[in-house]
């Protein structure tokens, strides 16, 4: 089709004042094309035979295998619940203990946000995409260079996450190298986060003993501990295993403290296919669900119903240098097989997608992030995690790419919502009306002006922010928009404003008294 | 993981060696991670009940609606076969009209490569991709510009494609706009395409008028007739119908002479969701049925069993401007709910796939392309058509975006192929050995060095040719290579070299006395 195609003249002539009209009305929440927590689950790479096939493995291997390394504290409890502790110092599970802890685990999750607008409903196979990881490095796209990774990028990355429509949720996509003090760093990291956004917050903690301090904050930020422990807008994300089949001792330590204080968490394994787990995409998927299973037999047996998220969270490997890849097709089945076993077992879930390995906001990343991103969603993982931003195989986050992370999403949402079939959308109707007209109307031979046409052109279709449809012509008119320009302008408009995330001046005032942060008031 | 994670180290002294010799053997062609033709379908965005609603759906807009505008030759073949002529004008389907038709039509498709090595197995939901569309620019990547499309440019999509893994075809993608005469435009995209590469190549022809000469062509670069028939490695891409539920008169007799023939078509039913199609994505599947199901009809009434694809290709609209969008989540949508009608018919099939609106092999384009590619192929599409190269919304053609394009379906394709699972492939042997040891062995914690990832690294894994997996250090160490920079080489360094698709030099001085070609001998 050239410029001059009839289809686009008639598109000027026949209907354009009405749908600037029909596009001026703001929509309604639950009319928008794209939302938080559409229903995926019509992708389904495994049968559902090699479902079961996975769920019996990842049995055996808990049977038999077992995990090593969990600490006293674990051991306790785990062997308490029906656990068996051998000779060799691996933990091993039951097939009945599993189940059992399998059927008393939390099942109907909802994530808070420090808003309830962004409340995140994490039941059946409904769709969030966030953020995540722990980069050491910001993207400078300008510079064409990587830099050390500070506090400020960090709440930077909150606020844009803050008024991004389609990234959900903020767990901390990387470390804030420029505070020194492990405890500090996990203090700030807090604020940075949670003073950015109203979203729900995610995030890890380096050491045990600083998990009492990091509730103490949370408790003062949510105005108390009953407050935090009734809607707690933070979750934390523990690394809890080594892969293969070993706890992370103090990570558990860790973690049973979080439980006891009120916290939600993330069970990560994060298994490399190659390296940590096996190289086939069904071994990895197998070990990564005996891994988060041993988690579920943990937490449950510590505190039935304990909000946890299922993070089977395995990572391609690239065997021809042993790097990680997060961008591949390989990964794209890893996080979308992971995705069916968490309905399997009706858990909400976790795994990792939408991370590339290009330097750059370039095609590659743009391949790369679409396509574990929407092979996710259309597998309805509950939460997409390293959904934007992310590059250099989880090295390194763009702030430019969080942003264009947002149309990204967008299109990989409207594919999660899918394709509504009823009698108003079949269109025999209107099909009937513009092919042969009715006996009042002639028929005109295109959709353009239909009713259906105009009233559904908001609810039906996401259009790009930054993405650009112009003809050649009508770009070089424009002087033919950058992409990553663009996402720089959009990054800078949006850090000029005062955050409306930020915390209530009197209760920064009170945690800035309380803890040492870093960020200016 | 940063540079000094003990996962590489362990990489680095764990097998490096052992990996570089698997990888140094070259893998036969049934080994590779992925080829042309691997069953997708895991993929289905509609219900069984869904898919049967949008089939009663077309043939009922068939039986009541029909279609206007048929030549008087396809009028005399359709109402010979069973079809009613109304008086309005149209010509309407009875229900057992379109089965029975449907029962006689060509199944099991093979589409001939002038090399055998190239046939295209079009059974089942056997995946391929390659080129289409009829752009009237190139773009020039390195002057951020546009320009109109030429002859060579044309042969030089041509020469490339021949060398791209995952570029399985050639259907022509652009138009020579430098050859004024439409019969020897016509002439000399054949000469161009099949001189170029001896993958499949399909084409349009301008005008019924040209059909026999094209056909004079391609018997005399066959070798003659009777052997272009047996194998003919040129199908026609035919616009037989103007939707909405209008054929195209001239393009219905175009499609007549190639079938009488001898040549393979494509039916293609190209309406615009919300301007010649209905604005739902249900309702832009349910014409593109029904209009494609007419096409079967015609065809077999005509020669049974003929060769014909299934070309339900429907584009999306960007309902703000009247504008065409094709990288958008609703064409992805269009495309894979098409994808599963080809199977429910039993068809071979094609619809669009991997073209982008972005100007430029930006990361728009790079998750345009990607989110439309990966779900035509998981949900089993034959033939996925502007698979790579396409910008602009189908207005411009860019040679180093049809070589990322290969990386691009290269992982695709690996979705394609999906999660095998298998005693093998679930790995418990392996974990108990790598987490326990065995008598002999002891536990190493690892999978760098199993037999297991060694002799799959080659044929699990597709590796990106162009795509970049460093580490930041190493990034910088290498110059920060750019993708753009490496594909513009690649590109000069493909076309430097003399092309093994060209034709037999006696041949060459055949058709050149015979037909005016236009391209330098």
């Amino acid at each position: 089709m050239n410029d001059e195609s009839p289809i686009k003249r008639a598109g000027r002539s026949g209907g354009r004042s009405a749908r600037h009209a029909a596009r001026a009305a703001a929509l309604p929440d639950n009319m928008r094309p794209v939302r938080a927590g559409m229903t995926g689950g019509r992708y389904k790479p495994l049968s559902d035979a090699e479902v079961q096939k996975i769920h019996q493995a990842a049995l055996t291997a808990l049977e038999t295998i077992g995990l090593a390394d969990a600490p006293p504290s674990g051991v306790e409890i785990l062997t308490g619940a029906g656990a068996i502790m051998g000779d060799d110092g691996r933990i091993r599970f039951p097939r009945a203990l599993v189940e059992d802890m399998l059927a008393v685990s939390c099942k109907d999750l909802t994530l808070c946000g420090r808003n309830p607008a962004h409340d995140l409903d994490l039941s059946g196979q409904r769709v969030h995409y966030g953020t995540a990881g722990a980069a050491v490095n910001m993207v400078d796209v300008s510079g064409n260079s990587y830099r050390d990774s500070t506090l400020q990028d960090l709440h930077d990355a909150a606020r844009i996450t803050d008024v991004l429509d389609n990234v959900h949720f903020l767990q901390r996509p990387m470390v804030a190298r420029d505070i020194l003090d492990n405890l500090e760093m996990d203090i700030n990291t807090l604020y940075a986060c949670c003073s950015g956004t109203t979203k729900h917050v995610g995030t890890s903690i380096s050491d045990p003993s600083h998990v009492g301090d990091c509730l103490e904050f949370l408790y003062a930020a949510a105005g108390g501990e009953a407050k935090f422990r009734a809607r707690p807008f933070v979750s934390m994300s523990n690394c809890f295993v080594v892969p293969p089949m070993k706890f992370a001792t103090e990570s558990c330590e860790a973690m049973e403290t979080a439980i006891k204080g009120g916290m939600p968490v993330l069970l990560l394994s994060a298994g490399m296919s190659g390296a940590t787990a096996p190289s086939t995409i069904a071994g990895a998927i197998v070990q990564a669900v005996a891994e988060c299973l041993a988690g579920v037999v943990y937490v449950n047996a510590m505190a039935p119903g304990h909000p946890a998220i299922f993070g089977t969270w395995p990572f391609d490997l690239d065997l021809r240098t042993g790097s990680m890849t997060v961008g591949s097709g390989e990964q794209s089945l890893l996080s979308a097989g992971c995705a069916q076993m968490h309905a399997f077992y009706g858990v909400p879930g976790g795994a990792t997608g939408g991370a590339c390995d290009s330097k750059m906001p370039d095609m590659q990343a743009g391949w790369e992030q679409m396509g574990t991103n929407v092979l996710a969603g259309v597998a309805g993982c509950n939460m997409v995690y390293e959904a934007a931003g992310m590059h250099a195989s989880l090295l390194g986050f763009c702030l430019e790419s969080l942003i264009l992370g947002d149309d990204l999403i967008g299109q990989a949402l409207r594919c999660v919502r899918g394709i509504e079939v009823d009698d108003e959308t079949l269109a025999l109707d209107q099909m009937r009306e513009v092919c042969m007209g009715t006996p009042d109307i002639p028929a005109v031979g295109h959709y353009l002006g239909t009713d259906q046409t105009l009233s559904r052109m908001q609810s039906d279709r996401i259009y790009p922010n930054l993405g650009n449809r112009m003809s050649p012509k009508e770009w070089v008119e424009k002087d033919r928009p950058n992409l990553v320009e663009n996402a720089i302008a959009r990054k800078e408009a949006i850090l000029a404003t005062r955050s409306a995330a930020r915390f209530d001046p009197e209760l920064d005032t009170k945690l800035r008294a309380q803890f040492n942060i870093h960020l200016p008031a």
